[in-house]
C-alpha cells in the first residue's frame, strides 16, 4: 500500500480523492482541508485534518492547490525529507521548499466540478529528483491511469502552453461559433457534431493532414465574405489573425 | 423512390453516393464526373455520365461542386424546370440559374476523403422556395440523417462561419499545440485525452460555463509566463488576441 496524504480541497483534489479511493493500492491517509464540510461527501472525516501541523509522515504528500500558493503551502509543511509534489502544469519543481524531496505529479486534464472523468484515460506527468522517488510516483500514477510520462520542468511549461491553446482557447472559439448562432437565430446543436469530428479527427490524421476551410485552400471570395458577415470587431480580428496564421503554414508547406 | 442524380465527383459527392446507396428509398440515376475513373469504386459505371448534355430529368439533381463553379454549372444543365440544389454553406440559394426550381441541401460536416463518416449523426440544413420542394428535400435528408433543419441563406451563411471558428480555426490551434510540443520534444499524443475531453465537455455545459485557463480566472503571472515562453511572433499574437477576448468575455458577466 502506497500511504498518500493530500493538501487541498479544490478540483484537482477531489478528483484525486475520487480515484485513490477507488484504488486498492492506495492508503489515503490524511486529507487537509481549510473546510472539513468541502470533502466529507468523499471521504470519512476522521481522515480530513484542518491544521497543518497535524500532518502526518506519509510515502508521498500531494500539494493541490492553486498555482501562486504551491510555494507557500510546501515551506509551511512541519515535517522534513518527505517526498512532496505539487499537481500544476505552470509551476516549476523547484519551487517546492528544499527541506523535503521534491516532485511533480501533473494530470493533464481540465477538471470541472459537475463533470465525472475517467481518471484511466487522463495522462499523467512525472517528475522527480532522483530515481526511487520517480518510481514510486510511477508506480502511484499507474493505479489510476493508463498513461505515465516522466516530463522535465521545461517540458512541462510547453504542455501547459499547448493545452491553453488546444483546451481554453479551443473552448472559446466554440463561444464564438455559439456567440454567431445565437445572434443569427440558429440553434448552436447544429454544430455539435462537427466539433466531435473536428477533436475525433486528429486521433486518426495529423492536424496537418486534418486542416480544411477556405484559409487552407486559399479561397479568398468566402474569407472576403466571412469578413463582410462579421459585425463584431474582435470576431473580425481573430478571424483575420487565424486565417493569416493557417494560410502561413500551407506556404511553408 | 426518390430519383436523385449528382452532379460533381469530389468529397462532399463521394460521401452522397455512398449514403444513398445505402438508403432503400433512394435510386441513384446519374452521377456526372469528368473523370469517369474517380468513382467507378462508388457506383455501377454505367449510371456515370461524362457529358452534361446525357443528365436525364429527375425528382433532385444535386449540385456537389467547388462554391466558385456552383453558377456556372447550374446555368450549364440541359434541363428546365426540375429541382436542382446545391450542397455548399457559402453560397446563396439565388446562385442557381432560374430555369431550374432551386433549393440547398447542405451537409453541415467537414468531409476528408480519408475518412469515414456516420452520415445518421450529420446535420442536413435544408432551402427551397415551395414547401412542396423542402418536403422532398425533407423526405430525402432523413432517409441518410437522423438530424434535419430548416435553414435560410442568411442562418447558413452564420452557420458557415461560425463552423469555420469551431472546426478549421480549432483544428489550426490543434496544430499550434503540435509544434509547441515537437519544439519541446514533448509527445502530441499526451494532449489527445484533453481536445477529446474540450470537444465532449460542451455536450453537456454551455462554451460559457466550460471555460477554463489563466485567461478565465485573470491570472496575470501564468499569463506572462506563457509569453514570455513562446519564441513564435505569430504564436505569442494568437495567444494575446485569444486571451484579450476571453477576459473581455468574462468582464461582460
Amino acid at each position: 500500500m502506497i500511504k498518500v496524504s493530500i493538501i487541498g480541497s479544490g478540483n484537482v483534489a477531489q478528483h484525486l480523492i475520487a480515484a485513490f479511493a477507488k484504488s486498492n493500492e492506495v492508503e489515503l491517509l490524511q486529507v487537509f482541508a481549510r473546510k472539513k464540510e468541502s470533502i466529507t461527501h468523499l471521504l470519512d472525516s476522521d481522515k480530513i485534518i484542518t491544521d497543518k501541523n497535524n500532518l502526518a509522515e506519509a510515502d508521498l504528500i500531494i500539494i493541490a492547490v492553486s498555482d501562486h500558493a504551491i510555494a507557500t503551502v510546501s515551506s509551511g509543511i512541519n515535517l522534513k525529507n518527505q517526498l512532496v509534489v505539487h499537481t500544476s502544469g505552470g509551476v516549476a519543481i523547484n519551487d517546492l521548499d528544499d527541506k523535503n524531496r521534491k516532485g511533480v505529479f501533473y494530470p493533464l486534464q481540465s477538471f470541472s466540478k459537475n463533470k465525472a472523468v475517467d481518471f484511466k484515460s487522463i495522462p499523467i506527468c512525472l517528475e522527480a529528483e532522483n530515481p526511487t522517488d520517480y518510481q514510486l510516483l510511477h508506480k502511484l500514477a499507474k493505479t489510476i491511469s493508463d498513461t505515465v510520462y516522466p516530463i522535465n520542468t521545461n517540458q512541462r511549461k510547453a504542455l501547459h502552453v499547448a493545452a491553453v491553446f488546444t483546451n481554453n482557447f479551443v473552448n472559446h472559439l466554440y463561444q464564438i461559433g455559439s456567440d454567431i448562432c445565437n445572434e443569427n437565430q440558429v440553434p448552436f446543436e447544429i454544430l455539435k457534431p462537427l466539433i466531435q469530428e473536428t477533436a475525433s479527427k486528429i486521433m486518426l490524421l495529423s492536424p496537418e493532414e486534418a486542416q480544411t476551410g477556405p484559409a487552407k485552400r486559399q479561397d479568398i471570395t468566402t474569407i472576403e465574405n466571412h469578413i463582410a458577415f462579421l459585425s463584431d470587431e474582435n470576431q473580425k480580428d481573430i478571424y483575420n489573425l487565424l486565417t493569416q496564421s493557417i494560410q502561413d503554414d500551407a506556404q511553408k508547406l
